[in-house]
């Protein structure tokens, strides 16, 4: 055996000690990825990678059943183009990066690689788009995108990042907002039922709204830390692109008419999102919908006569229905045991000579570690019931953590001090004006997450400046 | 009914008389591609991207079957980095695109957009490996490369295509050899059993090898126009990257060995490769197995009590198995046989009143586009049918034509004739010195495309220089 390999799993840093390190030595420790030579890029191996997969093929299902279409588009978007909607370019500028030069020449006009891509579908969708009955057009691709960011973190913040980005176009406001509210939708409950991750679900206000939209609605989730994540956002366009790129359509009265936009996406930050709320000491955490492995099954006593033979029984009974992997190498168990729970593999079964001579196994779930001996009689049933005791577990865990760190304020001090001392959601009435925005950034460091669509009245006036409130926001600090 | 969509399908250049026109229309009217505004970079619309998501599934579990697994890795790469590998670099330091500003800023370093990725998993491997339990490494990545092209043509060269790229590391060149070709056979299959176009297998002659390879391997088709396509190639890297990036492993000695590596991609070409070989005046003619929709179900005289009902009661019976749309919108039937004649659909049923009172329907093959009646008793079994045979009959169609343009050679001015006359590939006897290959390649505009595993003994002499002959290679013009 090669002890070398073993103090790969030996120790994390404690979690609630150093959330950010913790986060750090799980991203690596559990394979997921590796630092690059570039700034704030990194590498996918293929653990990290692979569950990655297993999001896109969920939610590119779910996509595709609402009538969406994959598509791709250029990666580079020449300075010319970038112009054109004013917004938009200055909310994108500082943080894009230039091709300057092909070989040894410069280029006629530098180019930027995609920050986003409104801009080409929007020139796509002024050639593509004549007639009422060409909408609506429901588009979407997978990419990565790039933002020259000045300080990154694995999956939460990169130079390069995996995402999808939606775009679509329809005849009316009506059918474009609705169409937002849909993708949004779809991003909360792919969140909740597959990833088990709560998110609350609402709108930005003006100044945290995406460059170019009339409005940009969101999911948030609090992470284990009281920090809060943007999980996904949805935008309703209006006909701003369109006006700027001539993008019209001739309606049933033959008359010339702007569509109305969507955009939307999630990115590889939701990978974060998930280590964040579900992780703990030993490692990941991994809600069983979305794990590459669903279950590792370990033969303890391996030499012995029909260990192995067994083990691979329980696989052939389980593999119809999960992802399951017998470990056959010659580590010792208690290796494998640290290592199965550091990548958080849901479920792992454990079964020895005394065991097969029993009809039993050991079944350990990855969040609570309790060994429960079950029949093999009952294996298929109680695999079923441990992945579905667990993805609910999850889920009611990370609510009881956001319901355990969601406050109210009514004052700027007051919300300071209770995000200081228990980091979290900060619910408080709010007057509308940027200005208070502004000012609640500056001394309290918190901004405004989203105005959730389930309004509470927590009074008449806005805490920060004391004038009528119109709205309840929630507040906190983010990734 | 809108007749100015109507005019999309009525005529595309004749395929014989002008093939460039052709293939243009049909990229374009078949809704497969759109230009953007950036040199040599096209929009894949859904129908185009439809069918690389097809190629995409199909090859990566063919991959993963022999154990691969997939990563990403970033799309940029330092201009130092770069330096490394001194063969490799000069092969494609023309036409790297650079980035030299992220917002208004000049970056420390240029980075270039990767053309391929070598040079980051030899990165990685360095830090990645470290003793014979950790090889083989089998990785690949689904991405986007960047090549800055002077003349291009859609699928066929572009600045931006897609690909995989798959990069493996082994400790023995035995072992890297064995990987090389099967991933060659494996391309060598799909192409044939998926694509329905037939494939020579042989060896790059060093001239026309990989930069940085020891040995290229790869797969070459032959259009209907009779110029050649490089469809796939797999490379033994041998130990040059190891020596030049430290790759190192101990080996059960526990001395420290260079690891051996391999290279291997496909790409976006191959979907013009499929349009070439099978595409006819009609449109293109997609292989069934690769087709996103296999089936179109046209309702004849769809207003009639019934009509949609039967056709929809077809399609649940067919739905299971196969790729299936009624398109029940209100165009003639006679536009719905020219617009899914134009996309390629392989088979197309059509069923009416009459149909409909005498238990039948008809059924249309793509290819020949004979109209044969069957009974719906037995339309599981004749949808089948004519899905395998039309498999079988493109296949056969292409090999056809290749043998029919397959000659031979022994003199440059008797190869260059012959390409002039009766575009195809020539096979001659070749002396191994590339001198004769850069004269081949001036006098007759020729490129040696490959030396097939399959011999022949075509005499003794180089057909140019009259030496003694070392192979027989395959002479071609190639896209």
């Amino acid at each position: 055996m090669d002890m070398s390999k073993d103090k790969n799993v030996t120790s994390i840093t404690n979690r609630d000690e150093d959330f950010a390190r913790w986060y750090t030595d799980v991203v690596t420790k559990a394979a997921l990825i590796e630092y690059s030579s570039i700034r704030g890029c990194m590498i996918y191996r293929p653990y990290g990678y692979a569950i990655w997969e297993q999001m896109q093929k969920e939610i590119d299902a779910r996509f595709k059943d609402t009538g969406v279409e994959n598509v791709y588009f250029p990666m580079f978007i020449p300075e010319s183009a970038l112009q054109k909607e004013k917004d938009h370019i200055e909310g994108f500028a500082p943080e894009v990066l230039w091709v300057t030069k092909g070989g040894d020449e410069e280029l006629a006009e530098p180019m930027c690689v995609r920050p986003t891509s409104e801009i080409l579908f929007c020139e796509f969708f002024a050639k593509d788009i004549q007639s009422h009955r060409d909408l609506p057009r429901l588009y979407n691709q997978w990419c990565s995108v790039v933002r020259w960011e000045k300080t990154t973190r694995p999956f939460l913040r990169n130079t390069e990042f995996l995402w999808q980005e939606g775009h679509t176009a329809h005849t009316t406001a009506e059918e474009a907002e609705e169409r937002t509210l849909q993708m949004l939708n779809i991003y909360a409950s792919f969140c909740e039922d597959f990833l088990a991750m709560p998110v609350l679900k609402g709108k930005k206000t003006d100044k945290e709204k995406f460059a170019g939209a009339d409005s940009t609605y969101c999911i948030e989730s609090l992470m284990h830390d009281g920090k809060a994540l943007q999980s996904g956002t949805s935008h309703y366009l209006g006909q701003g692109f369109a006006k700027a790129f001539g993008i019209q359509f001739s309606d049933k009265e033959n008359k010339l008419q702007h569509v109305h936009q969507t955009s939307w996406g999630i990115t590889t930050r939701l990978i974060g999102g998930m280590i964040m709320t579900h992780g703990d000491d030993n490692g990941l955490v991994l809600p069983p919908r979305v794990a590459p492995m669903q279950i590792v099954i370990v033969p303890v006593a391996m030499q012995k006569e029909g260990v192995l033979e067994a083990a691979n029984a329980l696989k052939s009974r389980l593999v119809g229905d999960y992802r399951v992997k017998v470990d056959e190498s010659d580590r010792s168990p208690g290796w494998k045991f640290a290592e199965y729970e550091m990548k958080g593999v849901p479920l792992r079964i454990e079964i020895g000579p005394k065991d097969i001579e029993a009809n039993q196994a050991v079944l350990v779930r990855r969040d609570n570690r309790e060994k429960v001996i079950i029949s093999l009689d009952n294996l298929e049933a109680e695999v079923a019931k441990a992945m579905e005791e667990l993805h609910q577990s999850l889920f009611q865990n990370a609510l009881n953590n956001r319901e355990n760190r969601t406050q109210t304020a009514t004052s700027v001090e007051e919300l300071k001090e209770k995000l200081d001392t228990k980091p979290g959601f900060i619910k408080a009435m709010w007057c509308g004006d940027v200005a208070c925005e502004d000012k609640i950034k500056e001394q309290a460091t918190a901004t405004s997450r989203l105005i959730p669509f389930e309004q509470e009245d927590l009074g008449e006036k806005c805490f920060c400046c004391g004038n009528k409130a119109e709205k309840m926001v929630v507040w906190g600090r983010a990734y």
